[in-house]
């Protein structure tokens, strides 16, 4: 840890940022008034919402630990150097996307960016019951534009290759994914915790040799292709929305893996708020009409995927890989080549899509979806939902043709009654 | 380039190294009286046999361009500080399969190592028609050890990653690759040339979507799939033998890539150095006494690829994929993910292998094993069948079941009369 290193407190915040004018160009100079309140809800960081004379700012700090553990588990400050990187990457790749960052500190594992104040985190607004419009498309993009234009299909291929070497160095953030995603769900770890009644799904779930092993293949892909850069993260927690307006936060988990990394691990978080709908609406009806709500999201994240990639891959194939020389110039089409890269994108999306689904119920980190329905055996009836179709997911990875295969699936397990 | 760069030329070497100890010790001081030839035949260094009283040395030197092309292809010196890691790495995971480096100098890109001067390059060997005994057992294993001890199956995966952030830096002889074997074989790229009499082979495979879509697929995992270090270019005049010695040198392309990588490209010189015999043997007898043996060596090379790394997997397997905890602590067996595994690696082998087989007849840089054919139209014909061949294996990688399917592909192919 650096020594000039020191966590921001509430009543230190103001002195000591009041020196940096990108923060006091945005919320006034006057520090001493400043209001400043702490609201960090997530499992890694500080986040205090700072408010001035002239506006509001958010500072989000790293803190040497991982916060909901505590200090018995050290985590690098560093990765405030790869959020902040990432940002800067996801705001050129799709302008709009992220809140605007003002000021980064390395030393202090710091970013001043936009208060996003009249947006909520979309997790609770699914457990709310509240829609978003267009959530879908802008996601869908989002998920297509990181995939394309980080990868070999835009960058030069030099540049590429020295953002890889960059991003390797984000490896502790990376084994945290590597151990609570992808193993831990799939054996007795320490800190894995479940909801009791579950028993006999988690035996169904280890005794199948053939799905961990399809995880692991996942887990090699995840520490080994290094595509493009993924935000790594893209969790319901990860995104901020208003009725009409989608914004996506806190990237430190980036690295470079498979170009189905992100819309995977999406569309997972849909489905697990898609499963544990019955416990939050009050009859039958709003169930119905906001589950199908969601499906309708997952479809649309999807077709917004695939249209944007194939929109870039046509106008913007400029990297190394599925060059014209080898295919429009000699007058033949590309789109043979397009459908092979996306099977594999998308079968790689449905291979992590199982798998969060596991570690959501398995591993340590859980979903407030599952997590806020006090009634346990109701709970662990929902999560049993859940889990069973990762398990089908994985398997069936390379064999699940679409979105609407998908979405199909989704509500056959949401018929059954297994526990 | 570096301002104190020099290449060593025949007369300034001995005065210029006669200060290095680690050269001295084992030549002796007296420099005025070393004796020191060129006998770089590659395409890219200069290369010294250094003789003085007490011994022999080898000097290689990297040039800041191309040697094949000229100084109109500016090419890093740096390539000399990856192969000096490469053999650092190579020694420490198969010992005693690299000449021993004595001194390795970054900024003059020089490499003083082991002369292995009753070793011939195994190119010429093949050419000649003289067998090499364990040949496919010492090479094969060295792929398998190579490709398992430079993965997140043994590795630390903290340490691996550093070491791929370091290996993303010999981006400009991973460039070379990309262009010269992946893609300029499958257009009218500006540095090709090709055997009189080819051009409706080359139709052929030019007007063969799918298998270009392969071909780039294989590019993707190229440049992405960091899954271990590859020696890069593990050819036929990248492998010194006596009768009953191999060495494996010129590891300058080394590489993060994928784990099939260099058998792959080692098995299609061997292809090609059997499709060549017939315009290189005296008659029918030698012929297919010759052809038969480099068959057996592809099975041996096969063979003890799957020994050996089915070895390492039982025994030292110790990286976060497939962790024993989710498999033999739990008492099952992990042989299906080994299976599992195994594929992915022969699939990409057989792929690598056909985009070799032909990049060496269309792109840049040929083989001797045909370029030595003075008659074209026999050359034609010869290069004809590996071409279609190579075709064959990058349609059908995952179709390829085993060793001897591949050769007996070899077999088919042999006897077919295409021009």
């Amino acid at each position: 840890m650096n020594k000039n290193y020191s966590a921001l407190t509430l009543e230190e915040l103001p002195k000591r940022l009041s020196q940096i004018s990108a923060i006091t160009d945005r919320i006034g100079t006057n520090f001493s008034e400043w209001k400043v309140t702490e609201v960090g809800d997530g499992n890694l960081n500080l986040v205090f919402i700072v408010v001035g004379s002239k506006g509001k700012i958010v500072i989000k700090q790293a803190l040497p630990y991982v916060r909901v553990v505590g200090d018995s588990w050290p985590l690098t400050l560093e990765r405030a150097y790869f959020e902040y990187n990432a940002l800067v990457r996801q705001e050129e790749r799709d302008p709009g996307i992220v809140p605007s960052v003002f000021h980064f500190d390395r030393e202090q594992g710091l970013i001043a960016m936009e208060c996003l104040d009249s947006h909520k985190i979309l997790r609770g607004k699914l457990i709310a019951g509240e829609k978003v419009k267009n959530l879908g498309d802008v996601i869908g993009k989002h998920c297509a534009r990181l995939a394309f234009k980080g990868s070999d299909l835009f960058m030069d291929t030099k540049d590429k290759k020295h953002d890889v070497s960059l991003f390797q160095k984000n490896l502790e953030l990376m084994s945290i994914t590597e151990n609570l995603v992808f193993t831990d769900p799939y054996f007795e770890a320490k800190m894995n915790n479940n909801t009791k009644g579950l028993d006999p799904i988690i035996k169904i779930i280890r005794d199948d040799v053939t799905m961990k092993t399809r995880a692991q293949l996942m887990l090699l892909k995840f520490t080994s292709n290094t595509e493009t850069m993924c935000h790594g993260d893209l969790h319901s927690g990860s995104i901020m929305c208003t009725e009409t307006d989608t914004k996506v936060i806190d990237p430190e988990f980036a690295f470079y893996g498979p170009m189905g990394f992100d819309l995977g691990m999406n569309i997972a978080n849909y489905l697990m708020a898609f499963f544990s709908q019955p416990a939050h609406r009050k009859n039958l009806t709003e169930i119905n009409s906001f589950q199908k709500w969601i499906l309708k999201v997952i479809e649309e994240t999807i077709q917004a995927f695939n249209d944007e990639f194939s929109n870039l891959w046509y106008n913007n194939r400029k990297g190394i890989l599925f060059p014209k020389c080898l295919f429009e110039d000699q007058e033949q089409s590309s789109q043979f080549a397009l459908n092979s890269v996306f099977k594999n994108i998308w079968s790689d999306a449905v291979s992590v899509c199982g798998i969060e689904m596991h570690r959501r119920c398995l591993s340590l980190a859980h979903n407030a979806d599952f997590e806020k329905i006090e009634d346990l055996s109701y709970r662990a009836k929902l999560e049993a939902r859940n889990l069973l179709m990762g398990r089908e997911l994985i398997l069936n990875s390379d064999k699940i043709k679409d979105a609407s295969e998908l979405t199909s699936l989704a509500i056959k397990f949401n018929e059954r009654n297994i526990l």
